[in-house]
């Protein structure tokens, strides 16, 4: 056992992949169904096509998602959630609730209501 | 409202936000408790120091983070949750059992055993 392995934390190392640039959106898409690759890219909104390939792949190796190649001409590869990446809905469903209670007005109105409660609320603690 | 406005999803909002690097990283120290800088910086594992005052300054005009300087010689700098922040451990917890569940022997480890499991499960389906 090296050093490395001694300090390995499944936690952290879970967020340090779903933190990789599209990891979460593919994981979303994919609940939803199998996708093709051009599929996917527009569904994860408009990823670059060589990292959501790289992404794809590094899934692919972890177990994450499944690839299937099609004997098709041309050939059409086909990407799905193994039973390890379908059980990652439970953050998409938690990631989804804090959305919809926390960020529904965007970005923009969400800081002038929370500057807004913030005057509110020093106002009722004088 | 502009078209933009009209798109506007909470979720895929929230996803380009957790997914910013150090953002889950930054989430899982506080749910411990309030953090200075310094401190925050060691615990969510080396961030670049302008990268997690940046995303600190997001999470706080996004009002997720609250930031307290108190006014000591030198002044100290405080980070906690707040309200809408606090409510992220359901997608930490998440993710905390999904990593213990499928990243706890490592990436290597993990891509090994699928490996082992894929051709068990190719010889039972004989």
């Amino acid at each position: 056992m090296t050093a490395a392995d001694h300090d390995y934390c499944p936690v952290h190392a879970s967020i340090e992949l779903l933190q990789e640039k599209w990891v979460l959106h593919i994981v979303r898409s994919l609940l939803e169904g199998p996708h093709g690759f051009n599929e996917l890219a527009r569904a994860v909104g408009g990823a670059n096509t060589t990292t959501l390939s790289h992404r794809l792949d590094r899934l692919s190796r972890l177990g994450i998602v499944d690839k299937t190649v099609e004997s098709t001409m041309p050939p059409r590869t086909r990407y799905e959630l193994s039973r390890a990446g379908r059980e990652l809905e439970t953050v998409i469903t938690a990631i989804d609730r804090w959305g919809r209670n926390h960020m529904q007005e965007g970005v923009d109105a969400r800081s002038r209501r929370v500057a807004q409660a913030t005057e509110t609320t020093a106002e009722t603690a004088v």
